[in-house]
């Protein structure tokens, strides 16, 4: 049998975060969580199973005295295991960092910076790190490999991008052993931000309009949180040296906004009039359309169960219950 | 007669800097030069023509209060006139910023990113930057273009791909006209640093002999300042719109660390004796040999003028002219 690992996940009380600790938990290993609680929740951590091998700390990443400290006491968890680091804390409100780069230079680059010093002074070589198809930019309809020439358009995808450059000079110096996953919008839950919960609030407010940003015309991929935890782990137990950067994401170009906006209105407010505006994109540093090439992965063995629009059905189906829930609990607890 | 233009340049006491200025200048053109002189140095800006369009402030730009304290005046300097900033300081000590990523996160990086805020804060939107042939990392003997695929491997490339990453998000955001400059190592006079100062000075000190890091076999591009300026100077005047990358090299694959040994031995020192190490490497996030292809820049219409070993030539009998002069400006001294 294999040794149990601790698994450090940055960004530990999020949505990916609590997802992928469900399967490493279920798999015998331990989880050491950090998360500023900005966006994450406590409540994501305690509905975890297995506590005991469950630790959470409350600390900013980018701050090298809170960060020392949230790693405080990783090896005394369980003495002996070796250890792995999962990176996935970023800012993730994209136009509020199109907006003030201050804001993705700390939660989104300096969260890496002070990670990687971190892991070198305690000598950790194994890394996980959530990329993004935002490394990219617009390269309008043709198809993106992982060796596709990266120009980001918003400083979400260009710090992202300073991330995995900063990684592979650490992969030099004392990184044994690391993956770079280039994924796009995950859906799934706990949702605690994102298109479908955007626009199950605005029908909640007004359940007879949906009004959509921009003209519905865009067109993105989405993968389901469960194919890209599946995705992360196939990855990962094919145990390679060196660093390693894969695609993670749907078999398709994508579903478009007006799709989505349709199959959220069709679930929880089948009479609403949904209303667009004119712009082809939603904001300055939006990439209007993608299409994304998985042939590496695919050809590693593995490839997503579900399409944009399978994950986006499922997901509106999850977070519609979700929401239900939270109402019904609010009004049990009133 | 086109009107003068305004010249912010980053590292502006610098080598690359003064050339740059003295090309400006010759045009008609005003240079503001900004630099912390921790490399930099105040006498080569006093030696500059022109002094009256010679503008020169002390202030490190990483640090957003000296960079706007620096900054101050510029429109004024010629009322009305266009201003182009030109972004050349960075960490040049890319061993140290291996040890070190603090060194090149704030000399390299930081400097680029409050640049940024500054030129988005005053309205100015053309920008001319020095990249690096260190954003590809190491690719073998595979020729390098714009389109390959940037897996630094010190932290000197990662910090330069991580501004050109912010660069590219800015020019979706505010900037309209932006050159990235890709180069290798640049040589010529004023030299403050770099192999065959550092092969001089060790043949001062003993002229017998000559140690060499790493086994003599490294190969490497070199460009002479005089091309790069040339060659930058023709991308400039080509003024496109949107974002460019061009490298800028020699039509070369370079010389071997042992062939510049002999020549500045040669020329220095004909009785000293070599002496090489036995790593490929000099340091680790040195790349061993590189390949760069400069197609882009010659379908332009643009080729340098010298090879690089005619630069490293050239350059060896300047440097040890700039030598020989300060020995006897310094024993005139005492």
């Amino acid at each position: 049998m294999t040794a149990p690992t601790i698994h450090v996940i940055t960004g530990g009380a999020g949505f990916i975060a609590v997802n992928l600790a469900r399967e490493l938990l279920a798999r015998g290993d331990r989880v050491w969580l950090i998360d500023d609680l900005s966006r994450g929740r406590r409540e994501f951590v305690e509905a975890l199973p297995a506590q005991d091998r469950v630790a959470f700390r409350q600390a900013d990443v980018s701050v090298a005295g809170e960060l020392d400290a949230g790693l405080d006491g990783v090896a005394e968890f369980a003495p002996g295991s070796p250890i792995e680091v999962w990176h996935l804390c970023a800012n993730s409100d994209i136009p509020a960092g199109v907006n003030d780069p201050e804001v993705d230079l700390k939660d989104t680059f300096l969260v890496t910076h002070r990670l990687l010093a971190a892991m070198r002074a305690r000598e950790w070589k194994v890394l996980h790190f959530a990329s993004t198809s935002a490394v990219y930019g617009d390269h309008g309809s043709t198809s993106l490999t992982e060796e596709s020439v990266c120009q980001p358009i918003s400083n979400y995808g260009a710090m992202k991008l300073a991330s995995e450059a900063a990684i592979h000079a650490a992969a030099e110096f004392f990184l044994q052993r690391v993956n770079i996953f280039r994924f796009p919008n995950v859906v799934g839950v706990p949702a605690t931000h994102g298109v479908i919960l955007d626009f199950l609030g605005k029908l909640a407010a007004t359940p007879d309009c949906l009004e959509v940003l921009g003209n519905g015309t865009q067109r993105k991929a989405y993968l389901h949180v469960g194919d890209l935890i599946a995705g992360m782990m196939w990855i990962r137990a094919r145990e390679s040296q060196g660093t390693l950067t894969y695609n993670i994401g749907p078999p398709d170009d994508g579903v478009t906004v007006r799709e989505i906006a349709e199959l959220t209105r069709d679930r929880a407010s089948p009479g609403a009039r949904l209303q667009f505006g004119t712009e082809g994109r939603g904001w300055i540093g939006d990439v209007p359309r993608f299409s994304y090439d998985i042939g590496k992965l695919a050809q590693s063995g593995w490839t997503p169960a579900l399409s944009s629009r399978d994950a986006i059905m499922r997901a509106i189906e999850e977070i519609w219950l979700q929401e239900r829930k939270t109402e019904v609990s609010h009004g049990g607890a009133a």
